[in-house]
């Protein structure tokens, strides 16, 4: 079975995600600038979920080059990622409303934790369906940042106990690890044969 | 007439209303873990829905890798079947905003009936335009799973007179019976020729 | 140029104008089957403009299978149908929100009638483009049925001052006669070369 | 890396932006023509905001006809620029709402600047990535443009605190001067070679 529809139809709920959580930025009924103030936590919570988004949506774009066929236990790992990643919208909606206030800034840190996990459930798949020599286990080596990713969110989720504010840095943190250039997967796709 | 475009549009319609279920689950104003307690049914719900539209996503992808040309036909009663489908949004958030309260939990089951048999529709027209020796007559066999749905659709529609968590059971029970992996098609599109 | 990323986009669109239009169906707060009494007209109308939507990616579907490069001139046509049809959910729930008055149900024919128009106009863009011998002009024929339609839109919109229902008969008119399928474009992109 | 699903996620969000504004349109409570009056500025800067997202949606098109590879870097400038149209639906619909106001206005035309700059890095870096003898340099040529529309941009940001009409009549302007056909990159695909 191809992969042609489901990457197609994860770019489609994908795009929808990234798009409808613009929704929460509700035109102020002020036309001065102080109207804009309350924005602020809204549109920076907007501006941190794009980048996850972003992340994921080029992370799945590499994974799937390295995939050449699907299953049906493949397209439902892939479901289950965006069954987490469709709940970023009310995650970030909550969190942003409420200029960050510890519970929501938890529960922020619990759905990215689920999408990180589903994410990686569908890359064991992935690389289990392909048998040794996996093309994506060889693109995706040690793993260091899809292992490291996880411990970092479950540090933020307690930290929403003590701090809020170290808890949103580690976001920002996470955001920064996957953001720097990671060149694996080109590499091996680049390889001859 | 190629399928290509009727892919992308189902695609495309299937993603939206998968996403736009998730609208349903407002931010709370508190920020508290009790103000989630009110969001479970329709976190449930929403939950029950995602899964049931990636079935239809699923089988769709499915049938139309057992199809190679489409008739104008063929595309109306896809259309049809994305209509009763993007009715499963208004269907959720009415039977998830008021804690399956029982007639709604009925409209539910009309609009997954409904669906249903907008399905069976789509399959025999693809399956009659193949002519005989058709490969998605092959590849779904007898197809008890279609056929037993809607009784149990039925069923379910039938049980909110009387109990509507026996009802909600039974959509579970169907949910589950078209999760267990099904080989039949990928077997038939695996054959030599 | 090729035509495909227009298809795409087109796809995109007239796919998110049909679902959003669902979003006009509240969810009502009573449970009772009396609650969606007020519903019915938004329903109706909602599957009146599915049924326009669905002709016009049928006919846009049929149309590009006749076109095999497209230049910006045409882009934008398409573009100015795309703007016309977006108009389609607000005229729908005006309408179908008051119960089908007469005002709103005059808009509602006014949209169709200038949607209509764009769809000629990107019909006779293609066709010039497409030289003497054009295989769209010889699938098109007569277009009788363009011709007509904008005729009984205009027939409808002054009907709404003497009697909405004479209105919305038009309407479900127009929608039947391009239902009827017309296989046109299917013989002529069947014949040999 | 292939550019197909760059081109598949740009388009799905692009169509989502440009169909989420016309959620603005509320549909009005009276249903006589005065209640459309209100609604005028509101569809107004929709025409507008229509119109710019079709630019770049064209242009987007054109400059990626011109790209055979993308990179990491070039995803995420990509990513960079549909951030900034993501914030069009909140500019236009703070600036229809409110008639015009002066500050929304200003807003306004700074997610245009904004956009037009994570344009103009997306094309420099695709530019840069094809290294000397480049296709999209000699497409684009002198550019002007690309280098008049974010000072014009800034005219009107200045305007607003003058006159809010001016500031319109600029926007009007920069999206007339990229509506005027443009050649330049259809020429350069058709030279041969």
């Amino acid at each position: 079975m191809g992969k042609g529809r489901m990457e197609a139809f994860s770019d489609g709920v994908l795009a929808i995600i990234i798009t409808i959580m613009v929704l929460e930025l509700h035109a102020p009924h002020e036309t001065d600038i102080a109207a804009l103030r309350p924005l602020l936590p809204v549109l920076l919570s907007y501006v941190l979920s794009f980048v996850f988004l972003g992340i994921y949506w080029n992370n799945h774009h590499h994974m799937l080059a390295c995939t050449r066929r699907v299953t049906g236990v493949i397209l439902w790992a892939n479901l289950h990622l965006l069954f987490w990643l469709s709940l970023v919208p009310f995650a970030t909606g909550w969190m942003g409303g409420n200029a960050f206030a510890a519970f929501p800034t938890l529960v922020y840190g619990v759905v990215l934790l689920m999408a990180a996990i589903a994410y990686w459930i569908l890359q064991q798949l992935i690389v289990a369906s392909q048998g040794p020599g996996s093309l994506l286990r060889r693109a995706i080596g040690g793993d260091w940042k899809g292992k490291v990713s996880p411990l970092l969110y479950l540090a933020a989720i307690a930290a929403t106990f003590w701090s809020r504010w170290v808890a949103m840095a580690i976001y920002v943190l996470v955001a920064l690890i996957w953001l720097v250039p990671d060149r694996r997967i080109e590499r091996v796709l680049a390889e001859p044969g």
